[in-house]
């Protein structure tokens, strides 16, 4: 038996429509497949015209369950394409491609929480094909119809008509991770000053000319994760959790699923244009990762570090000769197993990088003095790079983190931040587009922890995350005017998901401390005209120049901060002074995966029970739409309310990048650049060893 | 002693400034005054040319307390006014008043939570002088200084430099009360299919051209209540908790604060333009009480009341003839004492009304075949109107509501919506404008009710008004289109604060109510890939035309969703089938301030214990900047991230309402319309019988 995995879509069968939305919605069969014919990509996606893209068909047969059959999927199904109102070819025709070898497997999932407990599995068998890179050119309406035992399954797809001439020379893409506007409004008051009902200063994000909401959702869940949102702001294309530029199939290899081809791969092959990648996480974290991987499964962390450099090389794909700069924490993805990593095929990536043209940093002291002229790998931390909060604030965290980009246990306390980063990557970036006809470049700069920190429901890190993005953007719109550069790029910032979170008055630590009864403690919190103002403002000693953050971090009178949802916790509303929050733990004698609230933190507050499952020891992602602000050349398309994969077209289009005809020397020069260097031509078949998919 | 209110400022006093902040932050002195000299309206405060409004100067000697002074107020204190740069000027010579009359009083706060818990009230002494309409012409900026005991506080004052050229006929102003972002995005999953990732329909929100957000917060206090938001948005001038129309002053006389001109007033006074006010609330709710209100105390429904006819008459004030419909709730204010209702002077205000030339309706039924021609009063309700989902869906709530428009308990069975009574205010102002040389309109529509389910934790219900509002939306777009206005008129939509709500998964109810262990129950929580697709849509039989709301609002699988603060309550996530929820309640044998999980509410759900006062039987309003969405002439404007007194500021100047000279006539035509009809001219010294402020 295959893979066992979760997905069935909201309609099971065309015939019993209802009934099968009613009892299958926790897992589903494969979210983009109601019917037992699967068209990848689905009904109903959009496409940049020229833009490369995979096609996979699976027919279902399950053995069992509500859906059963004879358990033999048609295996000489047929697949034609064509312009709605054409007539239809066979796909083989239409793109001018060979028919693929027919695949087979099988898969398992449940119905509903019952059968999951019940360990009660229904499988299905498939057949299946997949067409690799092929691209429609002509803008409109298409029509994809799969025939299999005398049914068929229709997919519409639209290619948008957009306009093939360039306003941006640049793009910078900032994207906070789990950023909202909640989060935003929160930040703004503890590190801007009010007098009487008027900031003294505001967010640089404040000041954007346009701003937009972009609906996160995926293609088939409501709640998105990292990689699939990231996807979708790549490539124009929504969707399953867990997956990097790919639609998610049914079947077990992770590296197999139709992928897409990102803004990343779509600038350098068609513009020859330079890209960058910075952000705190560690690099093989999905926001990074979704600019060059293409893989259902966001935890082949290796991989997905070999394709940054590599690009795709296990089938025929779009060109890619690596970034310009990869800025980012992680090295336990470049440190080879004998020093501690878990590479992909266990090379040394330092090395790997280096063979590759790349000057290689491990601190923010070597970062500055790098030259601008050369391509640069800067891995700072072994995994996730620390908090500004830690580096600025509570520094002596710093001290026994362990998290030394060599992975030998040191301490990285060297480590520049988002805004050393990002400045570094311009001006490289800058200086070799420059010494390249001016070819332009496309920076994606990510604040990680934003998420990670509402993650474990701890706010002022959090917060401190979303500052120095801010402060990150109000510095490199400065830079950018220095380099007379600020009205050739176009500067998009904006977010993949939210968290519930929410300011809902202020506390009186004092007074929460000074009683032992809960419900006492709860007398602390002050709504309405209580909040008062915030008093993380000009109370303390901290000074950061012209950059606004709190300068007291630890007030009497705090945030009262919130979650729609959470584990079990405790809640006091103070920073945590000697690091992340951990809120909720395993407690021995108890299953493993059930987590209560952690006894060591929060001591003096009062318990909040949770709203999640008991397997869940953080917060988890939540529906809202997130802000996308805007500035420079392409601007006015960024207004309004729109999808998450409008922001992909919408830099596409600032970027000229829509192809209504093929290149000339297309089958000419695709996938050979390092296709054979390091003799692996299929991730999976050779390297299955990955884990399970993170969140 | 005075009346014992909660005010200080974040800076208690200039010479001691960072020991006070550190002291004074749930109860306030008076907010926007920091020293002992207090100017309204304060420092940093911006103005409308040629708006109207009041000064209040304050100097207050403390008797007690971390402030006390011998606590005798200078009453020989001075107070001159001129431009930046000009030499200042005696308030008296510089506005063309007489030298008011010395007021004294004396109030006591509490300096924090320890001396409020021990009745350790602080005690100040005031001497006081208030100068009446008065309005700043010249655009520009302004300094006023307050002298007193030796030492001043300054005010500088901004008159905004706005063109008076009218952009827009008609103004039609949306306000769904307490809507955030993230509640759009919850409401148009329940209520707009997708497939494949992609919304089949969207909400009318979603397709206006340009979105901004404001900033809700007070001017004392980072979260607001809707007196307060209102006044920011009616006025430009942000104010306290529970204001309407006035900076709030620490008199105990609620209707003796200073004034500002609301919008409502200035389009009246400045064009002749028709005004129109319905809302969901009863009508003397904070929301529509703000076009005409000027009290520092919200809870005045009376005298709110008797504003919308006569305006205010106990000060020489502006121009004000009433607005051409009014429309909601409220008959308690109407209905006079002797039938059970609580009105202003013990009137009839029905009769009140028909005296001042209004016909009066009290169901859907009259209110469709009232005329066009006249002034239209419409009541519909007791208090506030009945939820979209009570009379929409879950109908048989309707009976024993006892909230019909006669206070004589019976029930309100033919209440309008939001979308009736909208249309039918645009069809009257509409035809009046047009029989008054096409003067134009102002409509503000409130839907109430988003607000007030969300403090009740009914999500479906608020989700529901928030569907109504959009298809109130949708439909006066397209009504406005067929009568030729769509183009003259500018359509904002916006909110007034928010609630720290976010959907995080989907629940399976049938698992939830299967298991007994409220951490079992947990389990029954979908997040991420396991929150499939929405099945409020297209799952059941109810259907709306082309409307679009959920065709079944108890599915197997619904949304969970939360709040960042909440009462002990308990969760099951099902639709109240019953009638709106009460969360939580007293316990007998418990204080009557003190509330509990109700034993009666979501019985087959887990306890989630409250995070908020245990004074608290509801939620409480949130942090978070909302949306605001613009179309029509002058919607440029309305776009990125801004105050909310920006929305006052970007209306008025659609509406070209800036005069940067007064009008030759203004001596003689203001205040005397209705100042002695009904013989009163002081509200409270006559009648101040009226409760304590609501939220």
């Amino acid at each position: 038996m295959g893979k066992l995995h979760f997905p069935l879509s909201a309609v099971a069968a065309a015939a019993a429509v209802l009934c099968s939305v009613a009892s299958a919605q926790t897992f589903q069969r494969l979210g983009t497949c109601p019917t037992l014919g699967c068209i990848l990509p689905p009904d109903q996606q959009d496409f940049l015209a020229g833009q490369y893209f995979d096609i996979r068909l699976e027919v279902h047969a399950p053995v069992n369950g509500s859906e059963a059959t004879d358990g033999r999927p048609d295996e000489n199904f047929t697949f034609t394409v064509g312009k709605v109102g054409d007539s239809a070819q066979p796909a083989t025709e239409f793109f001018g491609v060979d028919e693929p070898e027919l695949e087979t497997w099988d898969f398992s999932w449940y119905e509903d929480l019952f059968a999951y407990d019940d360990d009660r599995a229904s499988v299905v068998n498939v057949a299946s094909k997949a067409y690799r890179r092929v691209a429609l050119y002509e803008p409109g309406e298409y029509e994809g119809v799969l025939s299999y035992n005398g049914t068929s399954t229709t997919a519409y797809w639209r290619v948008r008509d957009l306009s093939e001439t360039r306003k941006a020379k640049n793009v910078l893409l900032f994207i906070g991770d789990g950023m909202t506007t909640n989060m935003i409004t929160a930040a703004r008051l503890i590190a801007h000053k009010q007098i009487n009902g008027r900031y003294q200063s505001t967010m640089a994000m404040d000041k954007f000319p346009v701003l937009g909401h972009q609906m996160t959702h995926s293609i088939d869940s409501f709640i998105t994760d990292s990689a699939n949102s990231a996807t979708a702001l790549y490539t124009g294309h929504k969707s399953t959790v867990n997956a990097l530029g790919v639609y998610r199939d049914s079947s077990e290899d992770t590296f197999d699923d139709p992928k897409v081809e990102t803004i990343a791969e779509l600038f350098y092959r068609i513009t020859g244009g330079h890209v960058g990648i910075v952000s705190t996480a560690y690099i093989a974290d999905a926001t990074p990762a979704a600019l060059t991987s293409h893989t259902s499964d966001r935890g082949e962390y290796g991989a997905v570090v070999d394709s940054f450099v590599h690009g795709i090389v296990n089938y025929t794909w779009t060109e890619w000769s690596g970034p310009d700069v990869l800025f980012g924490g992680g090295a336990e993805q470049f440190c080879p197993p004998s020093q501690g990593g878990e590479t992909y095929m266990d090379l040394n990536y330092y090395d790997v990088f280096r063979d590759a043209g790349y000057s290689v940093v491990s601190n923010n002291t070597e970062l500055q003095a790098a030259s601008d002229s050369d391509r640069l790998l800067g891995i700072f931390t072994t995994s996730t790079m620390t908090t500004w909060l830690d580096r600025n604030v509570y520094t002596d965290n710093l001290e026994g983190s362990e998290n030394s980009p060599d992975c030998q246990g040191n301490d990285a306390t060297d480590q520049p931040g988002l805004k050393n980063m990002t400045l570094k990557a311009i001006d490289i970036l800058q200086t070799r587009s420059s010494a390249d006809d001016d070819a332009g470049w496309f920076i994606m700069s990510e604040a990680a922890s934003v998420d990670k920190q509402m993650h474990i429901l701890d706010y002022d890190r959090a917060l401190g995350e979303l500052l120095e993005l801010d402060d990150t953007i109000k510095a490199s719109i400065n830079h950018l005017r220095e380099l007379g550069e600020l009205e050739n790029t176009l500067i998009v910032v904006t977010a993949d998901h939210g968290h519930g979170f929410d300011v809902f008055g202020n506390v009186d630590t004092k007074y929460l401390n000074a009683h032992d009864d809960p419900r006492k403690k709860r007398n602390a919190v002050g709504p309405y005209e209580r909040s008062g103002l915030s008093q993380y403002i000009n109370t303390g000693d901290l000074r950061y120049g012209d950059s606004n953050f709190p300068s007291n971090w630890s007030p009497r009178y705090t945030l009262a901060e919130g979650f729609g949802a959470n584990p079990d916790h405790r809640e006091n509303y103070r920073v945590h002074k000697n690091g992340p929050r951990l809120p909720a733990v395993n407690i021995s004698g108890f299953p493993e995966e059930e987590f209560f609230v952690n006894p060591e933190d929060a001591k003096s507050g009062f318990i909040v029970n949770g709203t999640l499952p008991v397997s869940y020891d953080q917060g988890v992602h939540s529906l809202t739409d997130v802000p996308v602000f805007a500035m420079g050349p392409g601007q006015e398309i960024f207004g309004g309310v729109y999808s998450s994969i409008d922001v992909f077209y919408h830099i596409a289009t600032a970027l000229g990048l829509s192809r209504t005809s093929p290149p000339e020397t297309e089958t000419n020069n695709w996938g050979k650049k390092y296709g054979s260097k390091f003799g692996y031509h299929h991730y999976t078949e050779q390297n299955p060893r990955y884990g399970p998919p993170a969140q």
